[in-house]
């Protein structure tokens, strides 16, 4: 019996676990958020109380092993330290990387000194000071590269993006040409097939195209910025963040934060597919307006909120 | 008309923010606590998401004016940067002074300079390096000294004292003398009165004995060490770490912690009134047996759980 492996294209999730500004609160958590695509799990910022979070929504911690921090304002990796530390605690053996701004280093080395602890697991920084945008982070199937923002400290957004996959069999092509199992790698890899009777096959009638490759940009914190346009361009999943609504945007040059509608704006020259909001100020009652406000410029807006999850 | 001010003496209040070892979990805090003495609000230790607890149970932020961290391990002292910003971003006006191991002011200023902040109020580091008990607060009504503990770290618990009190009006004296309102202070300082007649009261026929001061020994985190029963000797309250069970007291010497018996024993030596037992070992089902094992060696215990609040 010839069994069929039709590989599901996996879905793009996005949890966030806090996306509010500035400061911790009871009701609400500062910037962490897990992405997981092509089978990576990418744990975004970590502010104070994301390992807390983490558990919340019981993400295994032994499945994060590459962290990326977008800057060094305390409600983006605060809780980072910790993370590193009850790592330790659980006796994790896992490679960590690290990808963060310069200086990232010296301050979890410094604590971890401090408290006469080391880690049993291999600890890897990718200090970053570049001002373009660069690739920190490839494998077989996913490419992650900075985004240069610009916000009031050295701060990056990040660029997932995963690779063009293989082409998927076409179950009846193959059934009809009775083609051996040995030959599927080769068909899911773009190659024709020779049957015994010397007839070429090619590759168009024996599979399907790959699916097209998901794209998720994390923007967070900066102005806006009309220079990561290119960098972000035609991506699926773009995270921008809007610190305010209209109504204050007279503070957006001195703290370097972006309006929903300067979000919606950027989405809108980048030609994304979707535009999540987030990074609220604390000073708001409600968060709808930024998708009310947002939506005169962009349509395709999501409102990202603590425990929230996304597919794509 | 007379109006007699008879000074209430005010409680020594304990709320607890966190009382669990280790790792922050959804159920439990890491250790914090703060304690209210004589109109002052001392936070004592201050692990990852204590500015949470704070707000959780609306403790003013503008109360807390002095900070004891006992060592550098991340359960005790991961949350103090975050309310260092905090109280940054909340434009903080009051001098904040910290108290704790030599290296926590490097760790602090070096996360400070790395996010471009600096706090609008003034920030005292009171470094700790002694192996002796020393004093490191002390004003007209309240003295704070070091317990050096045995732990991993350099570590030190604190005693609180309250210094003793003015004395009391004894309010049907004063009337039955027609004792002035200008000598009440003198009255309350333990001097006499002399009448215009010449004749002369005794300030025991005019008072009663100022209230006993209230004193509250913090203790975690410590191995077993009676070194330290000089120093909380016959305090109001002692609160010491119980990481263990005698199920676990294998682990003690390794761990540098202590067993609930261990810490009753103690407060048996020191001849305590009230012993609280913490900074339990997240590893147990239940507390209870804590308390159970403390008894059968001194009986007034109590147990600490995240936002128990005690009063004495």
């Amino acid at each position: 019996m010839l069994i069929i492996h039709y590989q599901l294209s996996i879905e793009m999730k996005l949890q966030i676990l806090g996306c509010y500004a500035a400061t911790p609160r009871t009701i609400t958590n500062p910037t962490s958020q897990v992405l997981d695509i092509k089978n990576h799990l990418f744990l975004i910022d970590c502010g104070e109380g994301t390992q807390v979070q983490l558990r919340k929504h019981k993400i295994k911690f032994s499945r994060i092993n590459h962290i990326f921090i977008s800057h060094l304002h305390g409600d983006h990796f605060y809780g980072l330290i910790g993370l590193i530390s009850t790592f330790m605690l659980l006796n994790r053996e896992n490679d960590l990387h690290v990808y963060g701004p310069k200086g990232i280093k010296e301050i979890i080395l410094l604590q971890l000194r401090a408290s006469g602890s080391f880690t049993g697991y291999n600890l890897y920084f990718h200090e970053l000071e570049s001002k373009e945008s660069e690739v920190v982070f490839e494998d077989e199937t996913v490419i992650v590269k900075t985004i240069p923002l610009n916000h009031r400290v050295y701060t990056n957004g990040f660029l997932f993006q995963e690779k063009l996959g293989k082409r998927h069999l076409n179950i009846e092509a193959v059934a009809k040409y009775k083609i051996e199992k040995v030959y599927f790698d080769k068909i899911k890899s773009g190659g024709n097939v020779t049957l015994d009777s010397g007839e070429v096959i090619t590759n168009e009638l024996l599979s399907f195209p790959p699916d097209a490759p998901m794209s998720y940009a994390f923007c967070s914190d900066t102005l806006y910025d009309e220079s990561i346009v290119p960098i972000i361009k035609d991506v699926d999943v773009l995270y921008h963040e809007s610190t305010f609504l209209d109504s204050e945007m007279q503070y957006t040059e001195k703290t370097k934060h972006a309006t929903a509608k300067e979000a919606a704006q950027i989405a809108k020259l980048a030609n994304v597919k979707n535009l999540i909001l987030g990074h609220y100020s604390t000073r708001y009652g409600s968060i709808e307006p930024f998708k009310t406000e947002a939506q005169t410029i962009f349509y395709n807006v999501l409102l990202a909120d603590d425990g929230k999850e996304f597919e794509f």
